[in-house]
């Protein structure tokens, strides 16, 4: 079996963590940006020393082909290569680069296999600077259209279409019109799982639900001092409330529940005045979609017998709602295989995060391969995971990715 | 016993309100700005029209005295004249006013009392540009350092010594030189209870202890999909927490203790990041010392607890702390009895906001006077008091301050 060589993937790791290169070790990649092309440039040159055909799509996807002894479906392989503004060097990138060892090993090793390999980095998967964020992978399972997408606009105004044109990424060809046979992503856990439980691969069996609701409440702002507690309708009150709900309710559903309040401000934001308006959100996820409805619908109830009790308003606004993504179990079933026969610990697991594989999932059988970032740490300079960890991830997909491609 | 003039009193606040005139009927003057200046001129020059000895003291605040028969100390009424940015027009004025009033209603009786009449209004009471509050009447009272008072600035740098010769209120007489033989602060409550209950006039026995306390608590930042429940170190957890905390332990202790989070932020303060950092105050308030100590070692008590439990770090920073402060006995009975003989209805309470008046009763014998205001809205352009509860109390202060003078 070939083996991945370390040094070019580290090596490679490295250099395109230069580009948008922040103190601490991470960089800043936004989607679309001088940034994102001169990291596109670098890794679409390497594909092209690699042998790869690289074809570009209309929303800026990047495929690089390596032909197969009969011409049918290629096993694919990829991520992305934009960060989020403060994001570390592995995020994404580790996929991306790991799936061009893939390509490196066969060739060193002289191996042309029955279905073509392909390795894909998707464009704008974090979503940083452009809504919706997996906005590459989404197109390419047919999930967005091209318009919308090119609509989708930053804080400034500027679009994905006019930026595409702008860096030279929009690509004549039709995206998802190479249908892949299979889809395989490797990327850091980005959570203290694996890390915490030393177990060297996560097999990641589904993606998490995702529910976010924004509330807006409002309530009367009132003198700290001179209101008795019995005439206060505190707008704050009720976002601290739920989010000792929210945080019992996860705790109590137990499994992979998790609930969230990152997000809340108050206003006047006075040391002596009570709120009259609390902005918050509420994060919800779960990999099973009738627990997540139970969540949010209890979280509701909750919100709306507190919003009586204190005579406040409450508006809710859905900001995202995704049902939770089941990877092909045959296949997921592979990766523990092809795991365990390196000699490697894993650990059954859904992903917390988004990523461009479960958009995939629409498309063809998809799964996941995760391997452990230190102390969880992700969308942060310190971003980590250690070489070894690095290793057997590209490992574990190269050997899949061989025995796929020969069926 | 002369009646004070309702067109004199309303046409005045309405004159007065016009300097700095906020749409929606308040008003913006911010201690020693060119607005404060300007409304300094006009009831500086009330005073003068109304035969006052005007005294500008080397801490701005300025008494207008009206000599009496004998030369001995004087009975003094007085407040504030400065606002907070979006301030009503009743807030202070009202009582430097009023005061006025009892003056021209003397004039026009022809009546000389045997101790002298002082109306004042004091310097920065409302604390909005420079802290401390009510920095003019503690000057007066001894409990601040004229340098140290001087050397307050504002967010720019400006201090409150240049400002003070700026707008031309640096006085020669020493703060406090005056010692009055008592003391009376007529004042709108800028709380809901005397609105509430529909009670004419509020007869103030105390003003609330106040303890302030920031917290800044260091958690960890995290991803909200893929941190479980029992990895997290959530500092926007102990700020929820402590806001249930604290209300339900000012319901349980009842009486007058309130307790407010009113301020708030959390960082990252993203929807989908626990946050690693909160930094929230605690604002309790208590009639009785014991009480308020309670209250705040129960607090402390719950943020260690929860600290211990989430594993995060906790600062607290001591804001503001004053002690409950008990007014002159004698002469609250003397506000009741005024009001009361004049058919009106009161209420004893506390005093939940500070006043000038709390310095003063360092100084000498010292009680104010509470009319109601509509709905509980105070430093809001919104704020408002009917016409008739603002004679009544003026006429209670009048009725009050003849009594005392002849005494």
């Amino acid at each position: 079996m070939p083996k991945v060589f370390q040094a070019h993937l580290l090596g490679n790791i490295a250099a395109l963590a230069q580009i948008g290169a922040l103190s601490g070790g991470g960089c800043a990649r936004l989607a679309l940006t001088d940034e994102d092309k001169a990291g596109r440039d670098l890794v679409t040159g390497w594909m092209k020393e690699l042998g790869l055909d690289v074809r570009i799509d209309a929303i800026g996807n990047v495929i690089g082909l390596r032909a197969g002894r009969e011409s049918v479906a290629p096993i694919m392989t990829g991520s992305h290569i934009d960060t989020v503004r403060t994001g570390g060097r592995y995020d994404g990138n580790y996929g991306v680069l790991a799936g061009l060892e893939v390509v490196r090993a066969l060739n060193e090793a002289g191996i042309t296999t029955r279905r073509p390999i392909a390795v894909a980095f998707f464009t704008n998967e974090e979503g940083a600077r452009f809504q919706p964020d997996m906005m590459g992978s989404l197109v390419y399972a047919g999930g967005l259209g091209l318009n919308e997408a090119y609509a989708a606009s930053d804080k400034d105004g500027v679009s994905v279409g006019d930026e595409l044109r702008r860096i030279g990424y929009l690509g004549a060809a039709r995206p998802g019109v190479l249908k892949p046979h299979a889809f395989l992503e490797l990327h850091i856990e980005q959570g203290p799982i694996l890390d915490e439980e030393k177990v060297q691969i996560g097999v990641v069996e589904s993606v998490q639900g995702i529910s976010w609701t924004e509330y807006t409440v409002s309530g009367v702002s009132n003198h700290a001092g001179t209101t008795p507690m019995r005439l206060r309708r505190d707008a704050g009150y009720l976002a601290a409330s739920v989010n000792l709900f929210a945080r019992k309710l996860a705790w109590e559903m137990g499994g992979h529940q998790v609930a969230t309040v990152g997000a809340l401000s108050l206003r006047p934001n006075l040391i002596n005045v009570v709120p009259n308006r609390a902005v918050f959100a509420v994060d919800l996820r779960n990999t099973d979609e009738e627990k997540l409805k139970h969540a949010e619908a209890k979280v509701a109830a909750h919100i709306a017998e507190v919003a009586e009790a204190e005579r406040v308003e409450v508006e809710a606004k859905t900001l995202a709602r995704f049902e939770p993504v089941i990877f092909e179990p045959g296949l997921v079933d592979r990766v523990e295989h092809h795991a365990q026969a390196l000699g490697l610990s894993t650990r059954r697991m859904p992903s917390g995060a988004g990523h461009d594989a479960q958009m995939m999932q629409r498309l063809c059988p998809t799964a996941m391969i995760f391997v452990p970032s230190v102390e969880g740490l992700s969308h942060n300079v310190k971003e980590h995971t250690e070489q070894a960890d690095l290793m057997a991830g590209a490992q574990v997909l190269m050997n899949l990715m061989l025995e796929l491609a020969e069926k």
